[in-house]
């Protein structure tokens, strides 16, 4: 199918057999590392980081070099879209992302651009084809955007939030406003995967954080509905390769039914979410990724091996599973910890995978 | 039943006829009125109000007077049981709740005293017993505490947390010590509880506030065990009526029907779980209370009246629905908007209880 040295995350994402079950990390280019945090110190800042392609290549490549992960993610964050809108993405220490120029009046949504990856997003797809090239297909690429209703709570609020009061007022107040809102974030991310799929992306990713948020029927109106419609326009490779696709709502356990209808290849799953039921509801439709409890991590390494077991049962025999953490790493999580996880799904994952059922 | 001049509440609880949807709100004494922060002034600090049953009965009948509420909830805090067992609640501002001597050790949690709530927690008896009697049987007074998971995650952390690294770490690498503490909490909140029925309250309610961090295994184990054991030991009224009793897991929609079957007579639902498929999922086993977004307050009155509908209709004909809000009324909220709510229910509720099919 490609070049690839080990294609386990293609496969198990597309439910073809595998020999094992490829595991990654979210978050896992980060701040758990100390060589992260040296490259971090030097970028000056973290968006110095994410729009220098060379460190973000380096940062992207340094779990691959101390862990057998079976996927390399881009190093970029989910705002990079609204900041190529003109909105002045910015940092404070302890208080996360903010933007200069959040969204206020319906004059201002008006205005938004629908930015041109390959020129407000060149530094993402420089990234992109920095890092396939480095990677000399060890391991797929993962891409990713942002999900269009997770990137319009920021855009709305001008930064984090907790109850969402803006952009839910936007909602309830003036819903076909917030579709235009929506529909040009979509267009947006729609352009922006399929640009870091021409430059190299092998799988791209939706991460919805903060569709979790909205009750059932907002879920369905003002989140999923953008999801699906940017998987419907997803292109393939560059080869003609299909590109599996996940999505991720953190908090969308009660709703996986309809998200496994939305036609991307895989769901991740939080933690909280049972993986042997949402097995038996998502069917044959989807693979699942996830979905260990992040904090599990600062357990010792015996009871992380143990609950790396539980997740490998909990999913059970075949293909279909890629293994990860239901929400990203803790930056202050004990790199050893993480071996014991990688070790332990290379250790007791193909009594999962066999071929013939006589080998179990 | 009882001297109850209003008791739709109870009758919807224990899914008998009622002519209307009873409505309260989560969190109905507080902030948003601007006689309630009058009086919080006049306490001096949140603790003082807490602990004044004067002050405390003043602001539990302060939303009665503006708004026809079917309920009064008792005033008090989560944490009091913990504060009763000596690790020394206070609060700091913008940081919510803290504790002074947090659990540390084995050895802290083998000393834990369960509380004599005559004793150490007679403010809130006494609280109880002078609201019920200023309540002169208008509406039941609801009575309730925290669950021992929801209190644990407190005094293993010192106060509040977002990833619960301290009690959960206990949770994987000590589980029967978290044991032995969730039993003593558990054996606690019930003695607790049982002692507001006793002084007086006439429906007890659970609030398992961070039971929705947990993994679906972890929540049936360290959470809801130690609701359903509360449940099982709850003691009838003075005159032997039964008590009604609520279980509310924020975030817990994955896990309705486990919840359904823990003995408790209605479940509280968070905005994200669709209620008519709640109701489908709990069939006649418990009735439900909920689940308005508390960001719809925000909206305009017009928005919040269709919203209101909206779960009416959700849940649909017949009793066992109380409405309220899926998590606490936030403290900006413009009052008028909680008056627009409240109409609503009373307004288009009756065609959903017709006991005649005739009338719809």
């Amino acid at each position: 199918m490609t070049d690839l040295k080990n294609d386990l995350l293609i496969r198990a994402l597309l439910k073809k057999p595998i020999e094992r079950t490829p595991v990654w990390m979210m978050r896992q280019a980060g701040r758990y590392l100390p060589e992260y945090r040296q490259v971090r110190e030097q970028a000056g800042s973290f968006l110095n980081l994410c729009t220098n392609p060379e460190l973000a290549c380096e940062v992207t490549l340094q779990p691959l070099r101390r862990y057998q992960f079976d996927a390399a993610i881009l190093f970029s964050d989910i705002l990079t879209i609204p900041d190529a809108m003109g909105l002045g993405l910015y940092f404070t220490e302890g208080e996360g992302p903010k933007f200069k120029s959040p969204i206020k009046t319906v004059a201002d949504i008006n205005a938004l651009p629908i930015p041109d990856p390959n020129i407000e997003l060149k530094y993402v797809t420089d990234s992109v084809s920095l890092i396939r090239k480095s990677l000399e297909g060890s391991v797929p690429l993962i891409g990713f955007s942002g999900s269009p209703w997770t990137l319009a709570t920021y855009m709305v609020e001008g930064g984090s939030s907790k109850s969402f009061q803006k952009v839910k007022g936007l909602m309830f107040e003036q819903p076909s406003i917030m579709h235009v809102l929506l529909d040009k974030i979509a267009q947006s991310v729609a352009l922006y995967l399929n640009a870091q799929i021409a430059a190299g992306a092998q799988v791209v990713m939706l991460f919805d954080t903060w569709g979790g948020m909205l009750s059932t029927e907002d879920y369905r109106d003002f989140s999923l509905y953008y999801a699906k419609q940017i998987n419907s326009i997803l292109n393939k490779g560059p080869n003609g390769e299909k590109i599996p696709s996940i999505l991720f709502t953190k908090g969308g356990g009660l709703w996986l039914e309809a998200m496994a209808d939305s036609g991307y290849d895989a769901l991740g799953l939080d933690w909280q979410t049972d993986l042997h039921n949402a097995r038996i509801r998502v069917g044959d439709k989807v693979a699942l990724q996830g979905n260990m409890d992040p904090v599990t991590l600062y357990a010792n390494p015996d009871v992380i091996t143990e609950k790396v077991k539980v997740v490998l049962e909990k999913y059970g025999q075949g293909s279909g599973h890629v293994f990860n953490l239901g929400h990203g790493i803790l930056p202050d999580i004990n790199p050893d910890h993480v071996k014991a996880m990688v070790d332990a799904v290379h250790t007791f994952s193909p009594t999962f995978n066999c071929t013939s059922l006589d080998l179990i």
